[in-house]
């Protein structure tokens, strides 16, 4: 029976799949972690928030674990065992961590889940190095662990969403050199950088189920429309986050001038705060707080953050329509409400 | 029956290995590369001499395919079909390049084969995500075209290889920030760097023939002993290689202050010549043309030289030592000879 359903709240009910999801799959992570040869081990212990960089066991806090949650809600719903997807989950897991470790390298972020990222405490090369551990770590786990013909399966999911992960991870640095983008190719690259990895979350849960490909393919639109409408919310709590929640600076997207969402919406609205957040987009010199502020009240006027939402709203309805007439989608249902109406 | 026992000279044997296994694999590296999204397979294709970097056809240098070579070769040596064994063949050579890649970034290398490295035409960030894909492609290749019981056999190998790879580059990056090295730490970081992936090459080629444990493990040892071998003449033609034939500045590793396998048995020498050689190394300004001249004629007279060449011929005799006892290895034997007596 799906968790949710023996709950009454929502978000309680969605922090519960989420927990118990975690303690299915985090051993078959931590496992893997534990087997890199060292110094990747304490690299990746680091960035998993398991221990400081010396190695010293802290309460760091990881990530939220959607991704390996969904995979084990789309198995089960498909009527699998969760047990014979957490390998699969911690996959997931390991790859969208690949992802992000060589990610704050491109983008030059230097602070993740509230520390310093991989490449400021070790350097460049060797947060290259532990993004590509991670990727060969998530590989093995599946072959390792997994019978062959849903190991191969599942691999070969994985590694075409790998290749959408860095095509659309290319088209957002391209964001960066250029003055303008269309919500279009906005979401053409969000497609690639985020909703491929949800989709494939979801469909690799089937596979783990043995269901079919007709099946497999909508657990797969279905995540990829929640991985969308993900996205956009993260978009909009990029600019309008609370910093004690989430733990980054007010506005944080916008002082690096990221054309994000509702920046991107914005500036296509064709109204006069347009051309104000295109002149402040536009000037070379570091953003002040007030520029922050102002940008945000343009933002606003200018509909962006309303278009964000909208659009959000219709990922969601998207998603929840894609989601395959089965018995058990409860958990799902959950966790697309708590991905995309959340404030961290 | 092998090809070179077809030919009377080894040199041409060895031609005529590499270009026979190059017809075998490479049509289905041009596959993967081919189905990468864009701009991931114009970056592909650039890097594998395929066309310049606007797309355009060129004759470029591929590498010389010694890796994938060893994976049929060794195929045979057990018994098994070379074409069964050639999406394992590309798939060694895609994972080779994707850590090139790479390892050019984190190098900071400007040229290779003779071009611009792919970090300096597109970036960095686009020649990470390169890398990345280049190695979701070598795993889909398996999982794609061989059967899933030898596809998860290959890719637990060759992704365990990978995180070796990983340590391996490590170890070879921490190299430019200590000013001495011993010999058994060098050997320890060129197992990883090197000898793990011809070891894999190997053992690979066995899995695909069906070979058991026993055969596959012996493979293994014979492919890392020659990989070992492989490094250590690497490093010689890295300091002593001629530039017309190598492609590289005279004294290039020198003008890096490479601690390379001739440098570091310099160094150990406790005579004379390795003080004035650490002196060289240790010194912050740029090395002069007359510096790397003098650098040469120290590392030749306290003995590097000769101890590389001494160390790799050990590890001939090992690898050959090793070598199973199997009909047909003569072309394992004379890619073995290749591969250690070469000028480029």
């Amino acid at each position: 029976m799906a968790i949710s359903s023996q709950l009454h709240t929502t978000d309680g009910a969605a922090e519960l799949i989420l927990l118990s999801a975690r303690s299915v799959w985090e051993p078959h992570l931590i496992a893997q972690v534990e087997s890199l040869p060292q110094p990747l081990c304490t690299m990746a212990g680091y960035h998993f928030g398991r221990w400081d960089a010396e190695g010293t066991p802290v309460r760091g806090v990881p990530g939220k674990g959607v991704r390996p949650a969904l995979v084990l809600a789309a198995a089960a719903a498909c009527g699998g065992s969760v047990a014979q997807a957490a390998p699969a989950a911690a996959a997931v897991e390991l790859l969208h961590n690949f992802t992000l470790v060589h990610d704050d390298v491109m983008d030059g972020d230097s602070t993740r889940r509230g520390r310093p990222t991989v490449w400021t405490v070790w350097g460049v090369a060797d947060a290259i190095l532990l993004g590509d551990a991670l990727h060969a770590a998530a590989i093995r786990i599946l072959v390792d662990e997994m019978a062959p013909g849903i190991a191969t399966a599942v691999v070969a999911w994985l590694e075409t969403a790998a290749l959408e992960l860095c095509r659309g991870q290319h088209e957002d640095c391209l964001f960066e050199t250029v003055s303008a983008v269309g919500i279009e190719a906005y979401i053409r690259m969000a497609a690639g950088k985020t909703a491929a990895l949800t989709g494939s979350a979801c469909a690799v849960g089937a596979l783990c189920a043995g269901a079919d490909r007709g099946l497999v393919a909508q657990m797969d639109a279905f995540g990829r429309e929640l991985g969308l409408a993900f996205q956009f919310v993260d978009d909009i709590l990029g600019i309008w986050g609370d910093p004690e929640v989430t733990g980054k600076p007010v506005g944080n997207d916008l002082a690096r001038r990221k054309l994000s969402l509702p920046v991107v919406a914005a500036l296509e609205s064709g109204t006069t705060a347009a051309v104000e957040l295109e002149g402040l987009y536009r000037s070379q010199a570091p953003l002040t707080p007030a520029d922050i502020a102002r940008a945000m009240e343009l933002i606003e006027v200018a509909g962006g953050r309303r278009v964000a939402r909208q659009l959000a709203e219709q990922r969601i309805r998207a998603a929840l329509t894609a989601l395959p007439d089965l018995a058990d989608t409860a958990d799902l249902a959950v966790l697309t409400h708590a991905m995309t109406h959340r404030n961290r």
